[in-house]
C-alpha cells in the first residue's frame, strides 16, 4: 500500500470531520499545505486560528486549481454545489473524495457533474462524529480506530483508491470497500433509522401538553436514548433525503416490528416479551463483546 | 420533617436498588440493623460479605416479623407474592414502601393482600438504575440527587408518608408526591417508551439475514441508542405488563408520529423535516440546560 502525500489539500468544510482530518494528516506529517473554504467566514477563520489549515479562502475553484487532493465534507446536499463549483478548475488526476454519510447520492452527482475526472472520484464516508460540531469540536484522534468506508466507482483508477485508503490510514482508520448502494442500506438501519426514532420522540414528548413534566422526570435512560437527537438538523435533513428510499424501507419494517410488539403487550403474553427482550440483550451484549475485542 | 430511623430494616430483593438503599442508610446511620431476604442465595450471600445487610434470611415472613420498616425491591411482578408472604407477619405500624417503576400495580396489590395495613404502605418509586443488575452494581450513591416519586394513598398516615420520605431524602434523595396514575402515565412515555423502542431496534436488527454486517457498522449513536436495551428482560417485562394501559397508548402516539415522518419523507419534504429535527434539538437543548442548572 502506497504512502499518501499532498502538496496541496483543499477540505471544503472545515466543520468537525474536514478539520479533524485535516488536523490528523497534519499530525502524521502527510500534507504540505492544507487550504480550508467555507460558507461561515468565522468557523474557517477559527480554523486558521486553530492551526487546522494554513490558509482560508472562499472560492472552492480557486482553492482546487493546483490542488493534488480535495476532500468535500458538507453536508450531503450541497455536495451537487460544490462538484459543480470545482468541475472547471480540476487538474487531471486530482483525488477528489468526501465525507458523506450516503454514498450513492455523491456517486450520482459525480457522475453527472465529473464525468471527465470520474478515474480519481473515490467516494467515502467516516464512521466518526459526534453530536458536536464545528472546528472547534475537531481532533486529530477523531478517526483512531474507526471504521472508514469507501465506495469505488468502477471508472476509478485503482492508483487512486489505494490513495484515497492510504490517507484514512494516515488518520488512524481502518478502511473498508463496499458498493454505494451496500453502503447506504447498512447506514440507513443502524445510523439514520436510529436518528429518526430518537428525533421523533422528543418531538412527540415536547408537543405533549405535559411537556414540561415529562421532562422533569427524564433521567439517563431518556439522556442517553436521545442523544442523538442532539444532531445538526441539517445535517441530518440532508441525510434523509439522500437515502431516501432505504430509510422509508427500515422506518416501516421498524414500525411492523412495533406493531408486533404492541400486540403481544395488548394481549399481555408476558412470555414472547421477555423473550424479545432477553434476545435484544443477548445480540447487544454480544455485539458489545465483539467490539472489545477488536 | 422528622428524621428517619430504623431498628430493623428488611430489604427484599437485594440487587442494584435494594443494596444501594441499604447501603446508603447505613452510611447515613440511620439504620441498626438490615436483614436482606432474595431469591438468589448467591447475591443474597454477596451483599452480606460486601456488608450491604447485617444478615441474610430466605423467608420473607420470618424477617419481617419484628422489622419497622420493611422495603420491596423486587422485580414488579414480584410484589403480589411477597405481600402475600409477609401479610400475616408485619406488627401493626411497620413501614411498608417499595421501589417499583409502575405504581398503580403496587397499589391494587397493597389494597387486595395488605387491606389491614394501608395507613403504613406507601408506594415509591426511585428514579436511579442502569443497565447493571445485582448487588455488586450497588453504590451509597445512587440515589444522591435523584428524584423519588412517593405516591401515597388516601389511607396513609401522615406520619408513614413521612418516614418513607425522609428515609429517601437519607438516601440524598429529592422527594416529589404524585397519584400512582400520574405517576404511571409520565414514565409510561419518559422511560418505558423508549425501552421498549431500544429493544425493538435491537430485534429488529438482529432478526435480519445481514445482522453480522450491520453490527459491524454500528458505532457510537447505535450504542447510546440502545443502552437501555441491555436492561434485565424480567425486569422490563414485568414493567411493561404493569403498565400496559398508558404503554400501549404512548406505543400508538409514537408510531402515529414516526407515520407522519415517514411521509414527509416520502414527499420529499425537507423543510418539515428539518424542522422536526430542529424543534427536537430545541427542546433536548433546553432540557439539559434545565438539568444542569439544577
Amino acid at each position: 500500500m502506497k504512502e499518501f502525500h499532498s502538496d496541496k489539500l483543499v477540505v471544503i468544510g472545515v466543520g468537525l470531520i474536514g478539520g479533524s482530518a485535516a488536523a490528523a494528516l497534519r499530525r502524521a506529517g502527510k500534507v504540505k499545505r492544507v487550504v480550508g473554504v467555507g460558507r461561515g467566514r468565522a468557523n474557517v477563520q477559527r480554523a486558521l486560528e486553530l492551526g487546522v489549515i494554513d490558509e482560508a479562502m472562499e472560492d472552492a475553484a480557486t482553492a482546487v486549481r493546483d490542488a493534488d487532493a480535495v476532500l468535500l465534507a458538507v453536508p450531503v446536499r450541497q455536495n451537487e454545489r460544490v462538484l459543480a463549483a470545482v468541475a472547471p478548475a480540476l487538474r487531471p488526476g486530482t483525488l477528489v473524495t468526501d465525507a458523506g454519510s450516503t454514498k450513492q447520492d455523491f456517486e450520482a452527482a459525480a457522475r453527472q457533474i465529473l464525468g471527465a475526472h470520474l478515474a480519481s472520484v473515490v467516494p467515502g464516508h467516516p464512521i466518526a462524529g459526534a453530536e458536536h460540531t464545528g472546528v472547534d469540536a475537531a481532533s486529530p484522534n477523531l478517526f483512531q480506530g474507526k471504521n472508514v468506508v469507501l465506495a469505488p466507482l468502477p471508472e476509478n483508477a485503482p492508483e487512486a483508491v489505494d490513495r484515497a485508503e492510504a490517507m484514512w490510514r494516515a488518520c488512524g482508520a481502518r478502511v473498508i470497500r463496499m458498493a454505494a448502494a451496500h453502503h447506504d442500506r447498512i447506514f440507513s438501519a443502524v445510523s439514520h433509522l436510529p436518528h429518526m426514532l430518537a428525533y421523533s420522540l422528543v418531538h412527540m414528548i415536547s408537543n405533549r401538553p405535559d411537556a414540561a413534566e415529562l421532562f422533569d422526570f427524564a433521567a439517563s435512560g431518556f439522556r442517553d436514548f436521545t442523544r442523538i437527537a442532539g444532531s445538526s438538523p441539517e445535517m441530518w435533513r440532508d441525510i434523509a433525503m439522500a437515502n431516501r428510499d432505504a430509510l422509508v424501507a427500515d422506518l416501516d419494517a421498524y414500525q411492523a416490528e412495533v406493531t408486533e410488539l404492541t400486540r403481544r403487550l395488548r394481549e399481555a403474553d408476558a412470555d414472547e416479551l421477555e423473550r424479545i427482550f432477553q434476545a435484544a440483550r443477548a445480540a447487544r451484549s454480544a455485539w458489545l463483546a465483539r467490539n472489545q475485542a477488536k
